[in-house]
């Protein structure tokens, strides 16, 4: 049997990030490509007595839950959002399989096939893969280290009249990017006028280097969930683990509802022990103290980065130093192709992502991302050489 | 702002299964509605015992995983699915968050907006909303207690060359109908020969009350997975629990891989603790023996669900006994709207679902699904006796 695939589904390229995942699986080769978080940080013991907690609740727990999600949970986030400037009811939450599949379900709720969404360039991967699995036009917007760049954004708002606008305003995959406060205003003054939604991806916002530094979101800034335009997403995969699989989106009721049909033919719900366990978790643990802890370890990480970097006086290359989440965004010199590089670096048994998967339309290719989070330490040092070693042979042979 | 939302999601009917759920909630209704395993069986010491190897074995398990799903889990599913006759390997396979997933992933990569699935009819309400969220076009297929007419399939087959045919083969929802040796081999003979993919949809198939009964899934009468045409999914939802929120969907490997570029979008992985925690299950728990046990409750429930109907005496009130699966599926008087009968219900505290909610196309509204599963004992008594009282309260208005 010959099956045929939907056009969708054909066109979508594989994960980039995952692939090289997937092809590191078991050998030792120094990772800088994932976004993974610090698995010896994961407050094992905490979840682990979380998770008992949920077995000694009895049976129920083990029954099927509300697609919304867990209600205790989402009212302890509710009330974690509160603190944060963002005023929701558990109404206008849903929990959701990691903040990925908020993405998906807002896309598949709002857009048609032929939809436009603007982005910024670069963006992150998988939001690329979302929009492309549901058939929609990806339109990127001029962006400086500021956010997206207002005139061109509004240039393109009247040219395409796009459905929805994406963006992460705070510590941005790849870019480590933070929006300016005037930026912020000036994307949801826009939108508002033209009536168009912004899903606001926040999955990084916690992890902040400088414990005093304030970055509203555009949730909190547009004030009220009702009659708003801003959709905002967060997870637990980076403050707690990944593994547990745990996000939520908010927004309007009518929103939420909508995402809950949808949600309901996706999966029915997500996994209601993860969710249960979160809920105890967020009882009987310091969780604001323990971020806390993973974002000073996470700048210490991105220092000893950029140190290692600048030791090995690599021509041409620049970054911009971050200011919290999990990324240096590299520019190698002009004329390398970082997918050659990477080639390259392989063979020395080091891996990063290029960046040229990140970029809806021409990819600039001389860019790398690479992570702090999870290889650290005398393995981050080995990393950077073998990278520098890498870099230096490839100028070389060019 | 005003939300315009995607048509599909605009045209999606809520489940009626979870509204009455969500209903329900909190109140002392007696429920006949959900599809809810019987609590009480849920081996919670087994499933706390795994999880806790989960977290002894470090925090490692609370990384990203895989977005085909923890290996070892599917290696063992592998040979679970040996004993059944169904010969694959792990890499034509994926776990889901549930069957529900599977059946989402399978639409999205298989169908394009437009195009044509043939179901059985009545036909279970979660795949119909699958399907309408992508936009397709649902035919159904003239069915008798032993499966789909196969004349009626063919003849719809040359008529609109659909891509996809759904099924419940062995205790389908809502019907509890079990397909014949005869059917299953005459779908498979007509698919083959037409080039149409099958998705065999089996949560129930191991719910069966007869412990030497042989029903053979359709997968594993083609043989082979590479080359064929059935997609099979099933779950752990009735086997074990629900709330760990795992199925499973195993077919060619070019289908498994365009089933993990979707699931990368839509979530990246589902929860890799529920994975682990029934990796760790299947190694030190005797499942068969648990299902065994499970199926022989449900066994006797169902006969104690048929023997309070019979004794209730009620008027032109028919149904098929059940061999396996959840459900009773009921033939009311002509003439009466099951809906009608269950906002009567209602008010007497016990609740079940209608029947139409269940078919592609003219419903026959005389029909309504109990489940034997979750309500026993004293309380299915009660239950089916207030049942009784607004069949007849009900007939006797009319």
């Amino acid at each position: 049997m010959d099956y045929r695939f939907s056009s969708n589904v054909e066109r979508l390229q594989s994960s980039a990030v995952r692939d090289i995942l997937k092809l590191t699986q078991g050998k030792d080769i120094i990772s800088f490509a994932g976004g993974l978080p610090a698995e010896e940080l994961f407050p094992l013991n905490a979840i682990r007595e979380a998770a008992d907690r949920v077995f000694t609740a009895g049976t129920g727990s083990l029954q099927y839950g509300l697609t919304e999600g867990y209600m205790p949970l989402r009212e302890r986030l509710c009330q974690r959002m509160a603190h944060k400037g963002m005023r929701v009811q558990p109404d206008q939450m849903i929990l959701t399989t990691g903040s990925q599949q908020a993405i998906d379900l807002v896309t598949r709720v709002l857009m048609e096939p032929g939809d436009i969404v603007l982005v910024e360039n670069p963006t992150y991967l998988a939001s690329l893969q979302v929009f492309n699995l549901s058939g929609l036009r990806v339109v990127p917007v001029q962006s400086d280290k500021d956010g997206m760049i207002m005139e061109d954004a509004e240039r393109l708002i009247q040219m395409h009249q796009p459905r929805l606008v994406y963006i992460v305003p705070t510590f941005g995959n790849p870019t480590g990017r933070v929006w300016s406060l005037e930026r912020r205003k000036g994307l949801l003054e826009i939108c508002r006028r033209y009536g168009i939604a912004i899903l606001e991806d926040d999955p990084y916002g916690d992890i902040k280097f400088d414990a005093e530094a304030n970055y509203p979101t555009l949730f909190s800034l547009e004030g009220e969930a009702e009659g708003g335009c801003v959709i905002y997403t967060s997870t637990f995969s980076k403050t707690v683990a990944p593994a547990l699989r745990t996000g939520w989106a908010m927004g309007a009721r009518k929103v939420i509802q909508m995402l809950a049909k949808a949600k309901q033919a996706a999966d029915l719900h997500s996994s209601a022990v993860d969710q249960q366990t979160l809920s105890h978790l967020l009882d009987h643990f310091a969780l604001d103290a323990h971020i806390r802890k993973i974002a000073d370890a996470y700048g210490e990480r991105m220092q000893d980065m950029q140190r290692l970097l600048r030791e090995e006086n690599l021509r041409d290359l620049s970054w911009v130093e971050a200011e919290g989440g999990m990324f240096l965004w590299l520019e190698l010199p002009e004329g390398l192709d970082a997918a050659a590089l990477l080639r390259c670096a392989v063979t020395k048994n080091v891996a990063f992502v290029p960046g040229a998967s990140f970029y809806a339309g021409e990819p600039q290719v001389n860019t790398a991302r690479l992570n702090f989070t999870y290889t650290h330490g005398e393995r981050m040092k080995l990393g950077i050489h073998a990278f520098a070693e890498a870099f230096n042979e490839f100028i070389a042979r060019c």
